[in-house]
């Protein structure tokens, strides 16, 4: 069954579709009524783990539907998503002569996704770009909304533009070979919008039997998961495509998340796991506030394990380190750490009332 | 007198203010009205020359009106319009811990400008810059309209952004430091809007004296060549923010003028004497194509004599490569070369109907 979830904005609005089998199909995707002013021509961007398994089938779907297709694959791995990647991008696009009607399609996770959209928002001004998300990460999270970018040495993402792509293809089939680690990382963000955005999500989480490793998620159950994931952030991007308010509800789980992916050096803990060790933090911070039910929270904990996700910090932290992180955060305004609290199960608040003392109680209890 | 120009834009409306002394004044405009959202931090950036010349006037007045000022000196030259340099800026802005409210002053031309307002379009997914432009080149064209970005090492401006500025502010003081050989270059420029946009324009053109150097000019007469060069571009970019139309008249005389920039190396014919010729060559292409009058071309090439700028190819030029590169020019449409071509003085259009044949023939004569 083919989902179609709309990402309306003012301008530059797109569609997310998603099915089994949609890599085939990525050629009508890309001529059809929605999406047919796209040049002939094509880059497709990926790594070489990626691409051999699924580079030539949408190489193939590409070449059938008309478009001219080339390709140009970079090393896996966060560490290589730099500026002097991207100049790897910018090379083949000038020596397959890409014009301004032409189409990136990053065919990855979120490293090629947000390098692939860099580079199509800054070739000639601006080309086209289309996400092909093969990390769940990506599907539900990092192919939508336009946020593109690289890292600075010293800072994750600091170069970056939006830039929206023209679709969001996703195939459900692609996670199959998505290793465990990673599918779990991603169903941490699934959590997140069950817990900001929709009760339902969280309850069929809830009652599915495992969630620890794709094979034991139905193909339906996967659908419905995708789909609802999709439209919460489709949603909330569509309300606020700069990020000027509610986007920042998108950071549930991410500020002490953050903090304790960069303190361990994003290896200990990656940065799924860090978003599930971040909600619970912000959970634990609700209920001691007063704004949520000791048992909502101890049901988001308890989902988290499930999962088989980090619902504690890791031996050793050091917890003046952490709020240290927080208050040197990109998304403090004016000194105040922002919060992203939930009321209920599908709700949240944001909040800068939340005093370093409650922070530090809830830490030492985790 | 101050002038202020509005750019009138669907998002991102800006002025252009030109008056003596704007310099020691940049404080108060960074805070007025129209402007006052900025953050309190700003990072200037300049080259040697330029930063020597009035670098500190600009401090002054913006720490005068309290803003927390630093600033970033980059290697003068369009060689350094590149990647690696930007990182320059990237450093500055995150050693001055910039913010998404924080401000990028570009004081210089063109090249300081399109650099620091790529930077500003990529720092943190983009930031406010506040183009100073002190070139005439960069006053009446490069510092207006957003477009910004550096040079791929094969090609220029292939990486780049829109992004608008939230103010631009002209000293036409500060063009008596620059050497006079740039000066005719923005001429140039300026002759350009007097052909495609303002026939009063080009008229006063004619009336001057003497426009070769700087001295020469009248303050009422430079004032009034920069107020109504700005108007025409603001014009122009106000209908076309994102160059799908109208901002193509802006290329007169560029297309025959890069070719000829390109193929003799960026050295001996630089851009504004390339627009030069390309203007000379334009007009005689519409004469011949029975589209203008022989007398107003006429016209146009005693102007541009006039200013000392070039009306013919330098030495020993090879037609069929001029040829061959206007087909490679990254603006060619379906392989059909688009030529901006004089009506009448102050009124042009855009055709793709230009023989080959009739390209050479012109170029023969010149
Ligand atoms: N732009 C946004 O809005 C946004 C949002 C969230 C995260 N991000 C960014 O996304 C990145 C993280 O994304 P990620 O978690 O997808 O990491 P990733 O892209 O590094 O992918 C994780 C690993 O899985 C592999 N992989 C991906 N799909 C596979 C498949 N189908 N089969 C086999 N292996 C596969 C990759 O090669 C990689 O080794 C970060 O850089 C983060 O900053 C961006
Ligand atoms: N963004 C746009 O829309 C746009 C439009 C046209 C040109 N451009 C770009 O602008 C650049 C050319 O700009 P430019 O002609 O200003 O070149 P430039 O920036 O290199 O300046 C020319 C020279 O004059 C010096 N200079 C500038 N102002 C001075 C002053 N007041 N006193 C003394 N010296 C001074 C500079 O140091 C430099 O040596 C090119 O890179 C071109 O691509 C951009
Ligand atoms: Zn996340
Ligand atoms: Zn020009």
């Amino acid at each position: 069954m083919q989902a179609v979830i709309p990402v309306s904005l003012p301008q530059n609005s797109y569609e997310i579709a998603i099915a089994s089998h949609n890599l085939d199909q990525i050629g009508t995707w890309m001529t059809n009524e929605t999406t047919k002013k796209l040049g002939k021509k094509v880059l497709a961007v990926s790594n070489p783990t990626i691409f051999k398994h699924y580079g030539q089938r949408v190489i193939d779907s590409l070449t059938n539907a008309g478009f001219a297709v080339s390709h140009c694959i970079l090393p896996a791995g966060e560490r290589y998503k730099t500026p002097a990647t991207l100049q790897k991008i910018y090379d083949a696009a000038l020596e397959h002569h890409l014009e301004r009607s032409s189409t990136l399609v990053a065919l990855g996770g979120g490293v090629i996704g947000d390098m692939t959209g860099f580079a199509a928002a800054t070739w000639l001004r601006g080309i086209n770009v289309v996400q092909v998300p093969t990390s769940l990460l990506a599907m539900v999270d990092a192919a939508i909304g336009g946020k593109t970018g690289v890292n600075h040495p010293r800072g994750k993402n600091l170069i970056g533009a939006f830039h929206q792509p023209r679709l969001v293809l996703i195939d459900p089939q692609v996670l199959k070979t998505l290793p465990a680690r990673e599918f779990r990382a991603g169903i941490a963000e699934v959590i997140k919008y069950g817990i900001i955005w929709d009760r339902e999500l969280f309850d069929q989480l809830e009652n599915a039997p495992r969630l620890d490793q794709i094979r034991y998620v139905s193909e339906d159950l996967l659908q419905d998961i995708l789909t609802r994931s999709c439209q919460a952030k489709a949603h909330v991007v569509s309300k606020d495509e700069k990020e000027s308010g509610l986007r920042e509800i998108l950071n549930y789980g991410h500020t002490i998340g953050h903090a304790v992916e960069s303190l361990t050096g994003y290896r200990v803990v990656n940065h799924g796991e860090g978003v599930a060790i971040g909600m619970v933090a912000a959970g634990l911070i609700a209920v001691k506030m007063g704004l949520w039910d000791r048992e909502s929270s101890d049901r988001q904990i308890a989902l988290i394990e499930k999962v088989g996700l980090p619902t504690r910090l890791p031996e050793g932290m050091d917890l003046d380190a952490i709020v240290a992180t927080l208050q040197s955060d990109k998304k403090v305004k004016e000194g105040k750490v922002r919060f992203v609290l939930p009321r209920q199960i599908g709700s949240v608040i944001v909040s800068d009332q939340v005093e370093a003392e409650v922070i530090r109680h809830v830490l030492q209890q985790m």
